[in-house]
């Protein structure tokens, strides 16, 4: 038997990270029983959809109990998740733009970035606090590279090549990068200290990255799985 | 090895969560192993319908052991799983319906609708319960929406105009929840205070939210699947 511990009514970090493990539960069985009613060239891009929201799942089945027990921000398994996730939503740009033909160096490029972006953000939020504005400001350095490189550099060129439904799915992801995205330095500016101490107060740290992660992870695989779709009746 | 825990002969809670986690199981490994054997149009819809019963026995897994451990009502874990089960449900009737041409907007209105619905129910039974009559009033009128929609607006239109098999699975739907979702108010009614309390001696909350469960979430799915299964013989 579990134990199951009771989540207060206003415990609202508890309750997004329950129903955030739960979301990732459904959401990775959804991509991985629907990945092979598409066509071959498809289900690998399922089929990473659906790995980010399962190794999400797991890791917020960790968080959730690291919560109810410390009453603390699992701050170590977050960044796991992150460091494991984020790489893998380059691959997912790298795997439609593939039909344009795009070059394995573009996913190292955007890999190599999102590393730099998250080891930077973990050394502020865990390691170096007392300078956390400064490690947010290099974190968010590399994020503004991502944004630039697949709004205007070389993977927005392919994707105009590809045309389409892959242009319009591009599309969709760059604005989840911009916009989805935005939400995490907004959290982490509510959990470390820094010139914006004013949001301490108003907003609460993992309840953001909590609604950030089920935003972005679910609806990156959803744009993913729509887009297999479309492509798939194209050939029917 | 796992503490097992003795269920006592008359804890007709703590066996309708055993019972039901059971059934939730078995309904999600017969709908996911089977969506295979369908026309790629259907599986979609078996998929969401082993999603909600998956969906379910995790979330009766906790409630069984928390009613083990605390003798409690679990209402968190009790709503959590219906504010992500019924969304899904009204996703499944914007799916049999898009043949007929249901549009997004349909499918979210519907959604807006049950979250309406499920939140003021939460607000009643585990926030202000003093004034649980009320909220559950404004869950009722959500409710009330929900019904005019499917049976009577746009929704029945649709139905009508896809005609055949969808137009009876969709009958049969709106069935279920004229019927089949009233079930629910009642064990809210007797599980809070108010002008109905004359409920409470005869009738257990846990015990009928259970039963509404497991006529619901299977049932349901076993419509969309009798509706495959029809669906796929007129096309061989
Ligand atoms: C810019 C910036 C950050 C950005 C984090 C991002 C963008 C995380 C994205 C995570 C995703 C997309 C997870 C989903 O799987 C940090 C590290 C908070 C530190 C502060 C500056
Ligand atoms: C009207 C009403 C309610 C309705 C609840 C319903 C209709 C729940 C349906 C749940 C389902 C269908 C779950 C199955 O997956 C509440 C919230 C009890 C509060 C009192 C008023």
């Amino acid at each position: 038997l579990l134990a199951v511990a009771k989540v207060a009514v206003d415990d609202y970090v508890g309750f997004t990270f329950f129903v955030g493990c739960m979301a990732m539960m459904a959401a990775s069985a959804f991509f991985f029983l629907s990945m092979n009613s598409f066509d071959k060239k498809w289900r690998t891009s399922i089929l990473v959809s659906g790995l980010i929201t399962f190794i999400a799942a797991v890791h917020y089945w960790y968080m959730r109990d690291y919560w109810a027990a410390n009453v603390e921000s699992p701050t170590f398994f977050r960044y796991v998740d992150w460091v494991l996730t984020v790489p893998l939503m380059c691959v997912e740009f790298f795997l439609i733009l593939k039909v344009a033909g795009a070059k394995k160096s573009l996913m190292w490029r955007l890999i190599f970035l999102s590393v730099v972006m998250l080891v930077t953000g973990y050394i502020g939020e865990a390691v170096d606090r007392e300078n956390a504005a400064l490690w947010g400001f290099f974190s968010g350095a590399a994020y503004f590279v991502i944004v630039y490189d697949i709004w205007l550099g070389k993977a927005k060129k392919l994707a105009v090549a590809a045309g389409g439904s892959v242009l319009s799915a591009h599309k969709t992801l760059c604005w989840f990068v911009l916009v989805g995205w935005a939400i995490y330095p907004l959290g982490y500016m509510a959990g470390t200290p820094g010139w914006y101490d004013g949001l301490n107060g108003i907003l609460d740290m993992d309840v953001i990255y909590n609604i950030g992660d089920a935003i972005n992870k679910i609806g990156f695989g959803l744009v993913i799985y729509n887009l297999a779709v479309q492509k798939s009746d194209e050939t029917l």
